[in-house]
This record gives structure tokens, sequence and C-alpha cells, in this order.
């Protein structure tokens, strides 16, 4: 049975996965590069990077996953959507290597990047996505790849087995939480934390067994 | 050089370190006791407890402490102000063992109780019952004892030289956060985190060496 993935989804002390505001210049807002040094670190990310329990972790994000479902605000600064021109942050090969669905409510045709990446721009509710996901990944996993407010909808709506969260010891103020609205996560998942020598601890969760899967 | 202590403040994922509504019935409100079961294990709470790691950081509490400084809601439900009866939560031996400062806008006479804790209520902004907290502590260190506000009302301030909280992998989603208004506290405090094997992360603040006590 494929499952529903969330990975390195980094957050401040106070919660949020990125700063304000956002903008083409500072895709996280005033948390800059902040949330993801710990990742920019590994091995996962550069060649010479450390392969301790930071890497272990981050190397997850690709592995058994065939297909990603993430928000506008991750495709683009806001305002993407009157840019025809606009193909996302990463460049002509972008690192998802796989169908990857972008939630907008101004969907556009599809656009074939290199390395296996199709961007599919999806105007639909959780369910609805995931279940367009599930088809394109073949029997894979399908990852949530953010940012917080997709997250959310989609472990609101119980549609989430496993999320890893990385929390990173900063206090941001501002910007975008991810626990708004999830009182009572604790009932649906086991979770375990394990802090890192880099500073950050990794909170895992995992559904618990007796939690259908909607 | 005395310092300024906090210890064992327990926060929930979202950052609440008590729930709501808070009342005689309920002094955390929805979170019950959640917040606290890590430290009941402990040998620090109950004669027959565990002596691992949250025993380590729980015991202490009480080292080289000469004086607490505590909020309002932290001493009774709200409108124990109206009871002149009233005398705390802790019976008559409170875990105190020392002079305590209830800072609150109506204060009352002092309350000598059993096994060293005379409570004191004072009208004062965190500088001012910080040096009287100081002067009745003779040479040892203070504790902020809490609640939230007060404790963040002292971090703001920067009178705050070592944090110890413990953040419990449940999520509230309501109450009195931590964090408010301690945006970059990061820049001000080297933070340890450590997980623990009963499932809770033990987060240390130590001010920094450079940063000046005011």
């Amino acid at each position: 049975m494929p499952l529903t993935r969330v990975h390195n989804l980094s957050i401040s002390l106070d919660g949020f996965a990125t700063g304000e505001p956002q903008s083409a210049e500072a895709p996280f807002g005033h948390a800059g590069e902040r949330l993801h040094e710990w990742m920019f670190a590994t091995r996962f990310w550069d060649d010479t990077g450390a392969q301790g329990i930071d890497d272990a972790f981050a190397q997850r994000h690709g592995q058994g996953i065939g297909a990603e479902i993430m928000g506008a605000n991750k495709f683009g600064p806001p305002g993407w959507q009157d840019d025809l021109d606009w193909k996302g942050w990463w460049g002509p090969n972008p690192p998802f290597h796989s169908p990857t669905f972008v939630l907008t409510h101004r969907p556009r045709p599809p656009m074939e990047m290199e390395g296996g990446t199709t961007f599919y721009f999806l105007d639909a509710p959780p369910a609805e996505a995931l279940a367009a996901a599930f088809e394109a990944a073949d029997g894979l996993d399908v990852r949530i790849g953010g940012g917080a407010t997709v997250v959310r909808d989609f472990v609101a709506a119980g549609l989430v087995d496993m999320m890893h969260v990385v929390q990173v010891p900063i206090v941001l103020g501002r910007g975008v939480r991810l626990w708004d609205g999830l009182e009572g996560t604790e009932d649906d998942y086991d979770i375990e934390a394990v802090s890192s020598p880099s500073g950050v601890t990794h909170l895992t969760f995992t559904r618990k067994a007796t939690v259908p899967n909607p």
C-alpha cells in the first residue's frame, strides 16, 4: 500500500516553516536560509557534506517517491501566476524527478522539465489531488512537498501517513505556522524525537496502525 | 555572580505552556497533566521514579536557588485575589522552600508557610522584582517559576541567564504561548537540544558570554 509522506519540513522553535514577507529575492522572508542550513551541510545536498543523522533523514526525501504535491507558494513568489514564463525556482532540472502537482486556483498547461520532473497545475481539494498524484506515482509513494499550509491541510484531512519535521533552534516570531488547526495530532500518530549534534531535532510522525486511512 | 534561571518549563510542540480555560479544577486547562507527565515519572517528583536524563534536568529546579518569582496565574486560579484564604495550590508545605515573590497588581501581606517558603506579593516590573528576589536570595540564584507570560517578560527584558524548556510531543492548539515576542532569542543564547527516551526534548538556553547582563 503506497504511502503519503512529508520530508525535511523545517520549522522554527515557534513553529514557523517560513518567515515573511515572501518574495522573489527572499523565498523564506526574514527567515532567509536559516531553516535549511542543517540540510545544506548534508551529503544529500552537497557531495562533500556530512553523512550523519541529518543526512540519514534528509536522504529519505526521494526514496520510493513517485510524485509530489506542492502548494502555489512553494512553486513561486507571490504573483507568479501572472508570469507565463515562470517555471519554478529550480532551473531546467528541478530536484523532484517525478510528476509534480502544483495546487493553484489558476491552473496552466503541464510543463515538462529535464530530469523526469513534469509540473501539473491543479485546482483541487486534498483528497482529489492525492488521487491524481497516486495515479501518476505508479505504485510508489507520494510526497507532500509543502509549504506549511498545504502540509497542514493534508494532515487535517487525515491523509498523511508519515511526516518528518525538523525543528531548528531559532525563534522567527512571524511567518506561516505549521501547527495551526492541528490540535490533538498526537492522537493519530506515534511521535519520535531525536536531537542531532547539529542542533536541530528530528520529529517523526508515524500514523498509528489503529487510525484508518480515509 | 548569582544567576536568573528557568527550569522545567514544559511546552507543547506548538509552544503552549498551558491550555485553556484555566480554573480551580483544571489549572492547565484542556492540557490537563499532559505537559508534566515526563516530570511525574522522575525521582525528582516521586521516590520510586526514574533517574535518567529527565531526572537529571528536573533535579536542577532547586539546586542553588535562593528565591523564586512567579506570576499571579501560577499562584492561583482566576479570581484568587478575591479569596483572602487562598494560600496557593501547594498546601501547607509548598515545594519552593525559599522566599517566593508573586507578581500581582493586588498585593497582600506576606504569608509564611512551612518548609521555608514565604510568599511575598509584589506589584513591580521585572527588573525591580528581580532586585527584591536577589536581595532575599542571599547570594544564591533566583528562579523565574512561570507561567509562560512571566518567563517571556523576563527573557524579553534580557534578565534571564539560563532557561530549561521541555518540549512535549503534543499539539495543544490553544492556551498561553511561550515564544510570542521573543523573535531572535537565538542571538543572545547558546541553545542545546537533547531528546529523551521518554519522548520529550530538553532545550537549554545559556546566555552567551558576549551578551551583557543589564
